[in-house]
């Protein structure tokens, strides 16, 4: 890759395969676009990717990415606190925050269970959560696990959780597609999903 | 975008969006992977990146990206320095470099002739490429310019200087595809067309 005449161009192609989905004929025009086009955004983008890496860690109450010890949506005064929407990854709480009109509040479980992959509860934070849910403030846990084998073990395990806490349990409406992931829906279909939630059975 | 509850988060992925082809969902992917499991290739990118654009320059030579004021190639000893292959852009040199077995020098415009975009000789650096030509150690030049319009134009005019100072001049073979660009030929095509370069008619 020295052939480009500048070892730090290559080496700028080679960090740039990092990023999903970049290979080789990517990495290149992404370099030699920033380097001819758009320096300041190149700039931007090494400044806020090396204090982001560095800073941002998990909220204590919710886990999801933050870099303060509690995250703004868990700090807000204006959510609901008596809603708890449990989702599996950041994504997934990004997705549902873009599509509905959730006011509540969310806690990310940063994967699913998969004892093979050595997920288990407390990998989860189940305790985490199931202290929370002791609390008494919580009133409806919504599950919004991806309806996958594992998102739906996952969505039982935290079912049992809350009824033994006396907490009321709904899930997404039938509507999201067996076997996708949240991620990847319209919004209209998950905005749909998310209003028409069920009763666990 | 503070919806995703961490500032840094948000700005993380409105940077990335400054990379060609990248929109607000793949920025997102991006940014998610980057944190969830690849923190090391961001601290990297972000490194490589800032010092990338803060560091790299043009070659005063052949005026290719270079961050020392003469490139690895045309600083090379082993390169033979009777053969000189105009090319576009960098990312053009690239595609030949990789491609062929080409061992002689390049001399990359960054840019093509177009007056209505303010591109005339003087910003291909063509007054450069007239003294390069002028110092008698220049053989032939080999014209690899896109087979478009303007690419056709920008050759010509390379074949008017090379003939005042009496190089021999050439170009690359017929089997180069009308109308597309340089870096998107398969490999094949372009070694093919680069050996049975031709004189220029």
């Amino acid at each position: 890759m020295s052939s480009t005449g500048s070892p730090l161009l290559a080496g700028l192609i080679d960090a740039l395969r990092c990023l999903p989905g970049v290979g080789m004929k990517t990495a290149q025009r992404m370099a030699f676009h920033l380097l001819e086009r758009d320096r300041a955004g190149g700039r931007r983008l090494a400044e806020c990717l090396a204090v982001a890496v560095e800073r941002i860690g998990n909220c204590t109450r919710c886990r999801t990415f933050s870099e303060e010890t509690v995250c703004v949506l868990c700090a807000s005064a204006s959510r609901d606190r008596s809603l708890l929407c449990v989702v599996e990854t950041p994504v997934d709480q990004l997705a549902i925050e873009q599509a509905t009109g959730f006011r509540g509040q969310y806690f990310v479980l940063l994967g699913r269970l998969s004892p093979l992959d050595g997920l288990g509860p407390k990998e989860l934070g189940l305790d985490l959560l199931a202290r929370r849910l002791g609390e008494g403030e919580v009133r409806e846990l919504i599950i919004a696990t991806n309806p996958t084998v594992e998102g739906e073990a996952t969505a039982h395990m935290l079912a049992q959780i809350a009824r033994t806490t006396g907490v009321h349990v709904s899930r997404l409406a039938h509507g999201v597609p067996l076997g996708g992931e949240l991620e990847f829906i319209d919004r209209g279909t998950l905005a749909h999903a998310f209003g028409g939630r069920q009763a666990f059975a």
